[in-house]
């Protein structure tokens, strides 16, 4: 196992290796907060069955889950693996931290094969190796962002024109999808609520990581809170969480689940490489090849994603693991907005989950 | 399209690319080979429907296939194909030839997807998107070989300790497995046989490469035949073509080539990289992220083999598109030893084979 020390950190270059010190906390972080909520998934399943045993199911309206401490373990789980996905934007781009989401459904499908049985066949151990080996390429190729001292400066980056015009652009796209599309084709095409929390979801990632970046400085102790700038990137982050969530969960209630999660996955993690690509100019500086090895290892992960989903069809970390790459809140809203899937799991819209399992998740 | 300018090529350090003149040329050829190869699976089967028209099949007995020239094209095809595969061997090292083999399968996919509407499916595209994807890493990482001026240095390089061990070791692993493990588990184990012929294929593949720059330093005006060394290649290169053959033969007679094939090609290019790693150097001076992004790009291209081989399971240009990256024999001999596949074709071996085509293809 090659391990780099500390010397290579700095200067990564002789070895080909791109990555900094920030860049390799931002990855472990990343990392860590996709074993922290992809396990969340699978103690809260264990909680549910466990809760189901001895009470009305959560499905027909107990709330029996409440007072295990197995499923709370797992909600303390989730919290501290988004909180750490979080910190992972402050450190390294998101042209990293993003794709590195897809490992969360690497662990669960793991962890679901041993301790919950649900046993992962030759298929499946090839996506996660597939996710695998995109997250290696990806992280051996990923940019160096230069460390920021001031809100000021994220400010700076996000009125830069160029970023200005993909905002304009994006809010256009945006508002035409929702007047003219959503009510015409939301219903029958998967794209257009798709399409929607995609594009929004790569304004949240960039305001969350301006918001993190306000969070970081000030516990350090230069005070960001002052600055006016700082609290329009945390108005922002809060809008588009919401806009995106209610979007998500629209998508989430009209398709299939194993439809809408790779899909979803490759263009929110597409959009959000677009964002920071122009607002941290994250390829300035970067050789073809490395931009091209990039391109290819998140086209990996999202065929190692779309394999992990087909064969996994319906089970229950697909819904939710792609949050996995998002703020805290967005997991506490799916918890609290659970009815569209009770109703999915009663008129039978998931034919593959176990009849024995499904009263009890949901 | 980033089209490598005459000028980068030379200097492509700056950019971070590692590939030389010479690594273009080879990646043409075998590309080039691929697309040859490939299609000329689907010519030649063109070529057996319709010399099935007019008269009795290939797999009755008939020999209505020798007089349809469609068949001679496909058979052209290949030869040409394969002449190609064998010159990219002499350009580029075999650690960047070898993998790009698998573009075979997917040229076939394709075609026949056109051509003789065998669809693809969902998770047929996905594996040629794979292998594209893993293609195109390895060709971004691809170590430079120097260029040699005569057989002598090759023999110098085959003859040093490093690779005359490794030599040894596969030469003493393929005869106790010969010896031993043939008569005993050969029947039952599949990787019996794929292991005899992995393990010589590296030994092909080198001495392959080493009687090319024979003969391309030949045909440059510096006789290379009278030297003895370059007569020892040969023969060690027939040697080793006939026994790779005859358990290949064995290994596709015995088990299901949708099994077979996957793991030979990665057997067989794993044993070629180290085999050639090992005697050219390919990875002195290479950086660990580098070597680390081949091998990713090696394990996404198998991935997307094993995936094209899982959805077209018995399909017909899977039996025979692992010879791609062999020598021109390979493929001729499979040709005349084709009365395993007659026997596997009516004793239904391959169920998924559409019944209205099985009779006229063998």
């Amino acid at each position: 196992m090659w391990v780099p020390s500390a010397a290579m950190m700095g200067s990564g270059e002789a070895l080909g290796l791109s990555f900094s010190n920030d860049n390799v906390k931002g990855c472990v972080l990343a990392l860590v907060s996709s074993a922290f909520i992809g396990s969340s998934f699978i103690i809260k399943k264990k909680g549910l069955l466990r809760a189901g045993v001895s009470g009305p199911r959560a499905s027909v309206g107990g709330y029996g889950y409440l007072k295990e401490p197995l499923w709370w373990l797992g909600m303390i789980t989730m919290v501290v693996g988004e909180l750490s996905n979080f910190v992972a934007y402050i450190y390294a781009p998101a042209v990293l931290v993003t794709p590195l989401g897809a490992m969360t459904i690497i662990v669960s499908s793991i962890l679901a094969h041993f301790m919950l049985n649900e046993k992962l066949d030759k298929l499946g151990i090839l996506g996660c190796n597939l996710c695998i080996v995109g997250a290696v390429v990806i992280v051996l190729h990923a940019p160096t962002e230069s460390s920021l001292t001031s809100v000021d400066e994220v400010w700076e980056l996000a009125t830069q024109p160029a970023f200005l015009l993909y905002t304009a652009s994006a809010l256009a796209v945006v508002l035409v999808l929702i007047l003219y599309f959503c009510p015409r084709y939301g219903q029958t095409n998967l794209m257009v609520y798709v399409s929607i929390c995609s594009v929004i979801g790569s304004l949240t990632v960039m305001s969350i990581k301006a918001l993190g970046i306000a969070i970081k400085l000030t516990l350090e102790g230069s005070d960001q809170f002052v600055y006016f700038q700082t609290w329009i990137f945390a108005s922002v982050a809060v809008t588009c969480i919401i806009c995106q969530l209610n979007y998500l969960n629209m998508a989430l209630d009209t398709f299939n689940t194993s439809l809408v999660s790779p899909i979803y996955y490759a263009l929110f993690t597409s959009f959000t490489i677009v964002a920071s690509v122009i607002m941290f100019k994250d390829w300035s500086g970067q050789s073809a090849s490395t931009i091209a090895s990039e391109i290819c290892g998140f086209v990996t992960i999202f065929s190692g994603t779309t394999i992990l989903h087909s064969t996994r069809e319906a089970d229950i970390p697909s819904p939710t693991d792609i949050y996995a790459s998002l703020s805290p809140k967005v997991t506490w809203y799916i918890q609290g907005n659970g009815d569209s899937w009770k109703q999915k799991d009663e008129d039978g819209q998931y034919p593959d989950f176990p009849s024995s399992l499904r009263q009890d998740y949901f």
